[in-house]
């Protein structure tokens, strides 16, 4: 089972698209039903022996490919409480750690969502991690070691991790950050799991399932996006995501003509450059021939 | 109906100017009567679509080409609130999520416009949304994908959207932002519909209807903006909006001599530049004969 | 009466000085007496016109030419108070909106100065507009088109526009701001009146009237005035205003020696350039040859 | 007396070095007895009659060379207090204007210093203005034209000029400022007064009255400290000022030997550089030939 | 024992992985066990002797190398309390120093790390110091000269060292800080140890040891992990670790194919460039020949 | 004794190396031993007038030359207290004046450093003076002039300055500071004494009295900065200072092999770079001949 795990040649991980899970942020347990996932390689194995193993893990790939609902979907098999942080620039260490609050005559500490996830061993997963601020980075350092542990300055607290705790990062690694990269000893302390779009059959199906329409047109958009993810050497900042097919599916169930379906869900989100957008309307043109 | 959605070669949305609606940003309910707007294509059928299968809408286009006009005509057609907020550099997460205030001896949490709109099914309008800093446009990532949820890290909420909840944006793809634009993770997010001027005859009425002048006097003025709308390749910054020519129309209205008018309504405002004022004031000359 | 409002070859608007208005900057009621303005085209009636028709209008021109003075003019004239905002780098929208402020156990909101004028109907008038943080200027968005509204987001509230609010913003088109400028969306918002400098005669009246010197006195000001205008090409980054003829008269008026009145009072305001110092007392001592 | 005013020709005010007058900052009425100064040309005549008709005043000059006794000695000579400022980087309008501090329960407002002397109707000096902020220097536009009021937001007051206040400001004008300068809207707003060094024997006379060395010491200092101002071509940042001859004296007063003295003195205060460091050396190895 | 303390040619120290000890953080007392550590040459003697004549030291050496757990072995031996401190961007004096907190009615101060460090004589580390801003480098000079004192301004306190106290810190030379370093004045209060990675067959066992695989593939992980470090000619910012050799075996030890632990484990940590990984799988392909 | 002040062809004064005085920072009494000082010129005569005629004192040299020995041995000589504040980029007026605590219901006023300074007479030492920013430099300009006062903005006070008090500053003439320097108007307030390192026979006393090694020992650990001082044409960014030479003393005292002792005293610490490391151990090798 080699085949997986190296982006450009093998078949990579498959995030796929299930029903609303509501699994998310907060303290919250894992739902009744498993998030639809279908799984494409052993990632998934692999993610249970990390976690069995104290193992962080960074999720890699591009914008829209699963990465969340991957995480939502191995939260839900391992039993364990996820809570998930969408990292920006001005996220500090704070906003993970938590803070004082001035409740009437008394100060009150209230944790940040790392520190909940580590109190109870739940999955913390940042999303898109490369775009916070170095504090936040490195307060994980202390947790993906052999030390497992979070110090908290402000209350001079030294949480252990719970059992069952572990820290998932995720980032796209075609972006372009002039300034910003995770540090290589931030890197170093990640197995790491590379995701990339499914092979047609199976984005079809996923379309297909998530927009309501027929296999024909599934097929149609997913070949569509698949040419159009060759634009890249054209100045197409990114490809259009599994998620962009199926909004554009969705508007043609609604009974949107797909051409104009397809000029607002594909194109005109994805480039404000006439040229570009011209060839992808040609593009649109040859694929949807009907 | 595939003319609708790429810029520059069908005819575009049209916002036309209604009068004065108060249906804006605090949780009002709807106007009685509809905010006046004429639709040029199917632009509201695919809102409507987008509003009924939870997607997010981006509305790209020139300033004052009638945007804020179309959202406002949709919020009264689909009978939800709209909750509107003009975004800038110093545009925060805590400004949209809230913050906690203190009141006498408590602290009181004050949901921000975007926390308000979520939890009522309101339309969200983040106008001019590229000027936002990036952490006000990460927050609404969960907002945007099958999750639905908003996440208020300050309370420890996560707050499910209540049906009928819609995002909207809009941005000028035209302005040059050295250093600011929006994330191809956060593009793929929205479908994107192009708004542009409307066609002569259309601007006429809207001119006259607005202003109150008479037919000659708004086509000389469409006629006019039409023609200043190709100085571009001459240094103007930007091309005059219907606005602008709204707002010429009511100083002739006013009393004021057209050519005088249209120095200070639609010259002056648009340029410092003598050499492009003296080619716009040669236009008036030619297009205002009398 | 198209001699108005194209400032290079028209009769520019004056601004004369008036005996010292004490109308400003609170909520305070217009002066019994009008303050002094030498009205030169029609920029009243277009101001008037602008003020009932519910359109903002922005003042273009050079340091010291008289905007102030007439928008006081203007703001007696129309029986509205005028609440003036000296813009700059650090102006927030805070700043225009208000604040909570704590008062013993209570937090109380304190109205900006644009909240005050927007709730009373009062002429709001940015003074130095460009100098302003891009914030502060997005918040007059709404204020300015068919809404009339001003959003206050940390109250919840939208204050709708006063009957006979208008907001009036000035700026001085010929200073270099590498990095500030109005964006296009904001200028195409505003009616423009050009200002200049007034015609000799006019401006010698007013040197005379405000400074006490005599008729030949004020010509001879008035004359070194305007050829020390000229001198823009020799690297003077700003000419002489009217106020600094006035404040050289004035010591003269006081006895000091018109030529060190002039070095004083026109010169070393100026410039700290040898050699255009050198140029400019050539020029006093050419005019002064008494 | 036309000499006065312009730096490179005429002579130019002297700041001349009085007994320590504690005549500043507070609201300190003024000494008893007069600051030592000793006029030079008629700055008095012309900074009385500014302050008498209300024109605020600019003071140009290098380092060191009386500016502030200037001041201090015309605040005597009016009766008014002084209240000085020394601006830097960081000074902020709520500094100039003041604060609201918590005691005990209550928010009590505290006046700043610029605060302070409009409502006492004290001279304001704002010690090298160029290096504050630019909302710093905004704050004075409306006390310094025919306004003469101070608005407070924080506070919604517009406070009058009580008579007698007048604003004072000094800068360097040989200083390279890369991103700082006055904006000429600014400067137009004061009449200005140049100051320079003294004449040689002036400022031998001031060295032996302010050091106690005798007149030929004097000489030597004053002989040794011009011929040093010539060395700027050599790349010397700035000029040895009185205020260092005088120190100089002071340490050749108290037994250091007088070359020694002149190192410690003179040279290593002003360079760091071995090449002008030796140059200088020469020329005290000259002078000094005892 | 000459070969300690020049990286490139001598043996370099070895901190080997230990049993995760929980010694760190807050006033805890060291563990019952030693944390395991093999010394590879006579740092620990160099450390000790620092310890006992007040000298500080720097720990010098690449990422995962064993610098941590040297400094808590260090720590046991010595019998004293270790406070680690992950410096980061945005760490200020006051992180280090402490804060004032509201409690209710009452403002309590709270040490901070470094505080609590030198009042309880502990081994305070600063880990990846260069990280940190220069005010908090600036804060431990009076702890590392003959003072050996740390004045906390806020408090007004100049707390003496208690005994046994010792200022640790580390970094990694190899990084390229553009706009970071120590400044000299910095670097020269430490003795420096420079720290490399162990020799294989040490590294294997530790290999062995920490993840459990068998001694056959323990020499080959370090073998292929010796090959990849000479990889940095080819553009590899950071080679592998030992811990990243001990994730891998993990894996392994887990069930999960040795060339994809590999994949996952080694080369996607380290690499986001595709020619790279290619040249990495190739190296697995060559050492794990089964 | 015209020998002392110019640093490249006198003799420096020399900051001999004392047992550690306790002698700074808050508001404590002079030690009742003198701190060990060796005077090389008459530095301190000159330091002495200085104090006594009100001349604050620039003491300019490089890194671990004794600067901070010679202020404390000035200090407790002249019975004053000493304060030092070691400045860096962070360090704001606000540090060093004083700033308001809340405690309990009471907001109570706390002076800084320098204000404490002021108020008893102390010494106030600046140490590395170029690090902190302007405004913290500017706070001292009415200190160091005949004023001798100390405005606290803040708290409305003009603190007089306490008989004895003195303004010393020190800093490092060598570093580049691309974006840092002292206004020439700032240092023209001081006279400036010029520091280097003792010469040898002074210094390899200081070594043997700090460290306990023996002469030849201490001539050996001399000889060897003294030659690494020469290495600043190849790259070595600051020489080896006397500190690091005590340093090293101390490990070969405490039983470390001389040359291993030379290597993590005094290379380490200097370089991380290969080349000169090389450089550097072949030139201990030459000098430790045993």
């Amino acid at each position: 089972m080699s085949s997986f795990g190296v982006r450009e040649t093998e078949k990579p991980a498959v995030a796929s698209v299930a029903p609303s899970s509501e699994f998310e942020g907060g303290a919250r347990q894992p739902p009744r039903d498993a998030p639809f996932y279908l799984r494409s390689g052993n990632e998934a194995e692999i993610f249970e022996q990390c976690h069995k193993r104290n193992l962080a893990v960074a999720l890699k790939g591009p914008t829209g490919c699963g990465k969340t609902r991957f995480v939502e979907h191995m939260a839900w098999h391992l039993g364990r409480p996820l809570i998930t942080v969408s990292c920006h620039d001005d996220l500090s260490a704070t906003d993970l750690l938590g803070r004082y609050l001035i409740r009437g005559n008394e100060t009150v500490w209230q944790d940040g969502p790392l520190a909940r996830a580590v109190r109870m061993g739940a999955i913390c997963y940042l999303d898109e991690v490369m775009e916070a601020r170095q504090d936040t980075i490195v307060v994980i350092h202390s947790l993906t070691d052999h030390r497992r542990i979070l110090p908290i300055d402000k209350t001079g607290e030294l949480v252990p991790a719970a059992p069952g705790f572990q820290l998932v990062i995720s980032f796209n690694p075609g972006y372009q950050h002039a300034f910003k990269d995770l540090k290589p000893s931030t890197r170093q302390r990640f197995v790491a799991l590379d995701f990339s779009f499914p092979p047609p059959e199976q984005e079809a199906e996923i379309v297909m399932h998530e927009s309501g329409v027929d296999r024909a047109t599934g097929m149609d958009l997913v070949n569509l996006g698949s040419r159009m993810r060759d634009l890249t050497d054209q100045g197409l900042a990114e490809v259009p995501s599994t998620r962009l097919l199926v909004a554009t599916g969705r508007l043609i169930q609604g009974g949107i003509a797909p051409r104009q379906a397809c000029y607002v869900g594909l194109i005109s989100p994805l480039t404000d450059d006439p040229a570009i957008a011209a060839a992808m309307r040609d593009l649109v043109n040859v694929v949807l021939v009907d």
